[in-house]
């Protein structure tokens, strides 16, 4: 069915989303900038509308609206102190928990503060009275995605509990008066949803989501430790068709996981990738180590995915997101758990077990022969921690190499990977060791140690404090990431690279310390390493940035190569 | 003359300010929380009141007011959505540059978001629409010049160039309706005049101010580099009522200056102090490192304080200002010159330049006998220091140190005394070095160097960098400003002693190092110091702390109690 609307494709965006989130009914105050909204609400069928023209005395037209009939209801005026008589309605919609939906239309921002006429400064205006805001931008072909998610979360915002007032701008480009016909956009399949309960109606929904799903990934990334879930998840992991892809950080470590995402990928071709999406993929915990999977799952047609945690925004890593389950994970898994262990004839977990397998074969194997390297460091260390211990691990290359290898030994380990810095990994690997009874370990990057030297600066260094730090004398995180630099580029502004040794920090403050630059010594030094519980210990290991980036880059290869032949 | 008035204090002081800045007229709109508001203003006998029930009609008839009048006219209402109400006028008077100052009752802070009746968050309300806000605190007795200040800063606001509206939020606490005889509180003496232009009104003023004055201070503290006003400075220096005192950081030096603050000071027994308190105060320039004068000033009865320079706040360092000149100190000692330099009989400059000299005389025999400590390193360091140096001093007690002894030598220095951070002096000196053709030199504390000691940390440190480390093993700063604390807490909490060289920080990034820990070596080390060239070179002079804190203290007791003799 068709309709004649606006011109403007955002107002249609707006217009599709407001009905997803069940805007039924709108209060327009004439005006021009707004003509957009005006024409494109008032004409579609599914819309009833009101004009009234006092600002003021329409949002508290809508708020009575709203009372009686519990919807949401939206609110257009033009741009200009037409919208700050929208305050006093707003502030009693606020304490009185109605969803108002304001869509003021605005100028473009660069017609802001130029003393053009009706124009103030519209964005954020009402922040003490609503419970959220958005100024978004004119939309154009690059951030569609953005605009309609920024919608969306405002929209969600104001609809689930304690639902209230949002204040949406909308800059709005000439010519405003452009008609054009449209489709009458029902409801749209792809809203993004904010339950902060489960109701009847979203159990119901999330239920015959994953009955109807056969492929069904769940990627488990930072998360504080939780037996129950840890419990819980192995319980799920069970069933044909799911599979668990689990970070390090995630603390969540099972032979039939996914537990090494990267490697795995690796061996998965082109053509194989359709195999091995998910039809339903499901995350939980913090932002996530593996770069590989977020590629991997955005170039790759993603049909559904639910993040499930409590976050005060919508996270979607993989610009897919269908619903927020904005509930703690263990909550979540625990009422649909015996929805996802019901009987299945998928081969979707069976696949990626045996990608597992091929690739831990071919690790292995190149392993065995691998060069003195960062690789083959991280190969011995991960072999050699002991059980039980306490681990942190600083960000950049050091947490991508070692969710490579198997970390199961290493299970007990952290990482500060709520915004990645490498600015703190020492002095939050100290405060931790005193907080907990086991034995310590850092392993860091050079850059990332020299980096926050003062964290040893204190009083509060154990005795079985253990540090290991990889020097391969600059950053070598950008040999994961970039192909683009030239070398002088690389090394003068991404690399930071330098040639100094982290010894005289440790004698500075008193650390015993080790070195080593060979193959030869390494485990037996480790050992050492390891042995010593009476005094704060460093053991530095020295490598060469360029081997180690070609024998990455060669690993990689190797995994793709062999298990293509 | 009395009139019935609220009897809340504070609501008389509100009126007093509005007065004071040219209030003249108020729109009331009625309610219960504003009640002392009303009763205050309504039953003055200089304020012509008009009543008007809708707030949004009152508040576009007071722009209307105000608008032909060329006059603030106040706004008051009561709290909740009543408020909100003002936003279309106000951001109509915003654009339109009219002076509305907005009272507004609220309930006290602790009352809101209780869901109490007519409350919503009042504070910070209209940052978008007005030229500035203040939430004030409910008034007593401790913050009763905080609160004045508060308003007067809001009030100049308004009605200084580019005038606008102002938001004001005045919690007032029960009972609201108490009347009390008042006095009518004409315009008051001491209100803070901001000053944006020098109007002929106000250059009348001041000029008699100055005519009137005996004993005049110019403070100068931290400012950039600007020779035409050192000059105008010294011109102005030739009055015998008018006694300039130079912080080092001002970079502006003379003998006929007070350069060395806190050692003069010292010098001045209780009994003497009014002579040397100045009746009008002109204070110029960034935040003071001398202490002592503060709490000279504020101790001893100001008069008159004019704080002459570009500020978007009232910088009321002496908590007695009388006038804020909003503009560049060059323009407006050049204007004033010819007044200040008129003929006077006035002994106040020569009683300051023969305390100077006194206690001048009492520093060199004092300085000849001291014992190995930071006093004696800093004398010798002053004295070697070559001319044309570029000089960076780090804070803490760093910068006190230099400015008791004859800074003259060492006239390029700086040092971030903009809110005096440990954390940055070597970054900032390294940074500065790279921006001047001078021969740099770093004076820091142990704690400044080590907290910053990844500043060395890059290509960019010139051949020609020189460091000089003053270790005490610890922030000595304490012991110029505490007195109250136990020995224990003194170094485990508040000095961070240590018992580090910075050797191995220096031998880290190949800075040649040099060691002094006595008097005996160390004016040759200095001069050898200071012949290198070639490269870059850390001088560390190690003290101890606790003699260094004795040998000050007795120091200061020399000058006292000498001079007192």
């Amino acid at each position: 069915m068709k309709y004649i609307g606006s011109s403007i494709e955002a107002v249609q965006h707006i217009i599709e989303l407001c009905l997803s989130y069940g805007v039924k009914k709108v209060v327009i105050s004439p005006g021009s900038r707004n003509a957009p909204l005006i024409i494109g609400f008032a004409n579609h069928p599914e819309i009833e509308d009101y004009v009234i023209v006092d600002e003021r005395s329409a949002a508290y037209f809508a708020l009575g609206l709203s009372q009686q009939s519990y919807q949401p209801v939206a609110l257009i005026c033009t741009s200009g102190s037409a919208l700050l008589n929208y305050g006093p309605a707003l502030s009693e919609a606020y304490y009185q928990k109605l969803p108002l939906i304001v869509l003021s239309a605005d100028r473009p921002r660069e017609m802001i503060d130029i003393d053009d006429s009706q124009t103030i400064r519209q964005e954020n205006l009402f922040d003490n009275i609503v419970k959220h805001s958005c100024a978004l931008p004119v939309m154009i072909a690059e951030n569609q995605v953005e605009y309609k998610r920024k919608i969306s979360f405002a929209l969600s915002k104001s609809v689930s509990s304690p639902m209230g007032p949002v204040h949406i701008n909308i800059p709005l480009k000439e010519p405003l008066y452009g008609k054009k016909e449209q489709d009458i956009g029902h409801q749209l399949n792809h809203i993004i949803e904010n339950d902060t309960i489960l109701t009847e109606q979203s159990l119901e929904y999330i239920s015959n989501t994953i009955n109807e799903s056969n492929k069904i990934m769940i990627i488990m990334a930072m998360l504080p430790k939780n037996h129950n879930l840890e419990k819980l998840i192995k319980e799920i992991s069970v069933s044909n068709k799911v599979i668990i892809l689990s970070e390090s950080v995630s603390r969540i470590y099972s032979d039939s996981y996914i537990a090494n995402i990267d490697r795995v990928l690796a061996s998965i071709s082109e053509s194989e990738e359709s195999d091995f999406m998910p039809d339903l993929l499901i995350s939980v915990g913090g932002p996530l180590i593996s770069k590989k999977i977020k590629q991997f799952v955005r170039r790759n047609n993603l049909n559904t995915h639910f993040y499930v945690g409590e976050e005060n925004r919508f996270v979607d890593t993989y610009q897919n997101l269908t619903k927020h389950i904005d509930i703690n994970p263990y909550q979540f898994f625990e009422q649909l758990k015996d929805v996802f262990v019901q009987k299945s004839n998928s081969i979707f977990k069976n696949n990626w077990l045996r990608k597992a397998k091929i690739s831990s074969c071919l690790h292995n194997k190149f392993t065995k022969s691998v060069p003195w390297s960062d690789f083959k460091v991280y190969d011995s260390i991960v072999k050699s921690v002991p059980p039980n211990y306490h681990i942190q691990v600083s960000n950049s290359s050091v947490i991508r190499y070692i969710q490579l290898f198997d970390w199961n030994r290493m299970i007990n380990n952290y990482s500060n990977r709520g915004v990645s810095g490498i600015d703190g990994s020492s002095s939050t690997a100290i405060g931790a060791a005193n907080a907990t009874k086991l034995p310590s370990l850092l392993i860091t990057g050079d850059i990332s140690f020299m980096y926050d030297s003062n964290a040893y600066w204190n009083k509060y260094l154990p005795q079985n404090f253990k540090i290991i730090v990889v020097n391969n004398s600059g950053g070598s995180i950008f040999g994961f990431i970039s192909d683009d630099l030239s070398k002088h580029e690389l090394e003068e502004y991404f690399v930071a690279k330098h040639n100094m040794s982290v010894q005289n920090i440790a004698a500075r403050y008193g650390i015993s310390y080790v070195q080593v630059n060979s193959s030869d010594d390494i485990d037996s030094k480790l050992e050492e390493f390891f042995a010593v519980n009476d005094k704060p210990i460093l053991l530095e290991l020295l490598t060469d940035y360029e081997e180690s980036n070609d024998v990455l880059k060669e690993y990689f290869k190797y995994i793709k190569t062999n298990y293509d032949d």
